[in-house]
């Protein structure tokens, strides 16, 4: 029986993520454990808030995007646990100031640690992990995938200062958009697999190539997690649906509707822009106005365009397994929002 | 005419600040050239805000330490230079932080950054001082030192958090006291003391020696520090006095003055401590329980301790003029409570 080409790619898609699993599980065995143990201290309250976050879960989609990185150039020499785990520990310190940052309540589907644990803990905690981070990357003893992370860490934080300079700016632009997300999130993914790549023994090019996968996969998956914010359910997401909208977040969806919409349909989206207290109904007519102008769908095509980009990077690459698995991911998060 | 050896030690201290401004003044202009140009970045919020902090001055003791300890060894490389500005952006990175977790007012003479711009702000522009620390760490190629202020790093946020595990704890001990200080504020002057010694290419027992006098040059500044509170004056130190008490910070002055005080003093201080609205007259109370006990003189004593474990420390070094700086300027900054 043929099946459309569509229909192929959403099935390798649907497995995508159980074979990366699958591959990257030894690794992240060990990635998980130096995780639990480097988040230890004898300071009682920061192993207690570190691990309420850490063993929440998270797909620790980014340790494992270092790990397949490091394991697909086959020269792989160790470091890739540290590398992997840093990351990670990187992405949860800024999970934490964020939280504080967004006065947000939730987080991986429970109360965010600053409701449990308040502000002050929270953004001490995450200078913790950011500390171990850098502790970990300097036991490898390689400086060029130590000056990686510090550059990422620079931009991360530079990305988060100007998405709040831009929150509730009603001029904000698709441009001003795209330099928020490759900063706060692409950045990171596109560290996490150069990181990979340098401990994989990858030459120049292959670290370029990698570096732009990373790259182009983290603008994908923000895009489309800023789309499930005006699509998803509570429980799936870890956080609540219309939290972007409450918070005045520019995102893209919101920037595209606000391009299209005429005179009535904008004031209604800017009454609940940042507004904290906005209503389900008024986030439904929010909704209903992106869809009327296909805010949503034309978000979701440029998370494709991305994922195109990501998955061209890896053509000169060694082929296999994992090369495939690489690839699939990719549109398994796109695929996601469909 | 004869003078005694106290008026003889006085005075040599007193010198002692101006004698290292000078001693260090070459490379200290290029460390604060680089702090200002490593403050910058195109997110307009980010130079802003780094540069009201930067530029409000602070003594800049420890990058001066960082520039004294690598030019005691006759053999510095320039790396001094990254690592000492490397050493005040983390500094500065902290002080972001701990106003945001103290809720602060003022900071340097002026209302705190976060008061300026709001703890968001302060808390991503905190994150970014500490990425740009570690950048300028990386560019100088040379690991040990990078390990030394990444774990220093991890150090500080643990000690700031088990500060706050005992804010307003009656039964906090001289020994939970320590062990903040040592890791909030000695550990940074350790760290800055010991990649100076690396940059001036000290061996393996001048650089043990330099930590040991960084470490107890901390100690010592942050017990005059926390004695000052209850002494000084707001303009002159920059925050205002009595907020130790009023944040419920288990100081050693309280903690000496709780040990020693009957059941009404004790009565008098716990009123006060941890309540932001304590009046000038609750205050004055406390005080003069302190006085009464010797709870502030006993601090200075222990103070002077640490002053001389670190002149001790320097005794195997090179001797010349910047060993004789860095023994007056311990005893300088003890003598400010006298």
């Amino acid at each position: 029986m043929a099946v459309s080409a569509t229909a192929e790619k959403s099935e390798a898609a649907a497995g995508a993520l159980d074979r990366l699993l699958a591959a990257t599980a030894d690794e992240m065995a060990k990635v998980n454990a130096l995780i639990l143990s480097r988040a230890d201290s004898h300071v009682e309250m920061v192993p207690q808030l570190a691990r309420y976050l850490i063993e929440a879960g998270g797909k620790r989609l980014r340790p494992m995007l270092t790990v397949a990185a490091a394991l697909l150039f086959d020269k792989a020499d160790g470091a890739q646990v540290n590398y992997a785990a840093a990351v990670e520990f990187m992405h949860n310190a800024t999970l934490l100031h964020d939280d504080v940052v967004d006065d947000s309540d939730m987080r991986r589907g429970r109360p965010a640690a600053r409701i449990v644990w308040g502000n002050p803990a929270s953004v001490l905690v995450g200078d913790f992990l950011l500390g171990q981070a850098f502790l970990m990357m300097v036991e490898t003893g390689k400086l060029d995938a130590l000056g990686v992370l510090a550059k990422a860490a620079t931009i991360i934080a530079e990305g988060e200062v100007f998405q709040l300079s831009k929150a509730g700016d009603l001029t904000a632009s698709e441009a001003d958009y795209g330099e928020v997300i490759r900063a706060k999130t692409a950045t990171l993914f596109q560290a996490a697999a150069e990181v990979g790549a340098i401990a994989g023994g990858a030459d120049a090019t292959e670290r370029a190539a990698m570096r732009t996968y990373g790259l182009e996969l983290g603008l994908a998956f923000q895009i489309i997690d800023d789309v499930l914010d005006y699509r998803g359910e509570a429980g799936a997401m870890g956080k609540n649906t219309g939290d972007d909208l409450r918070e005045g977040k520019m995102t893209l969806p919101v920037i595209l509707a606000l391009a299209a919409a005429n005179p009535a349909e904008r004031e209604i989206i800017t009454a609940s822009l940042g507004k904290p207290d906005a209503s389900e109904a008024a986030l439904a007519q929010v909704v209903a106005i992106m869809n009327r102008h296909g805010a949503l769908s034309r978000s979701v095509d440029q998370a494709q365009a991305h994922v195109d980009a990501a998955r061209a990077a890896l053509e000169g690459l060694p082929a296999g397994e994992m090369r495939t698995i690489l690839s699939d991911i990719a549109e398994f998060y796109v695929s996601r929002a469909y």
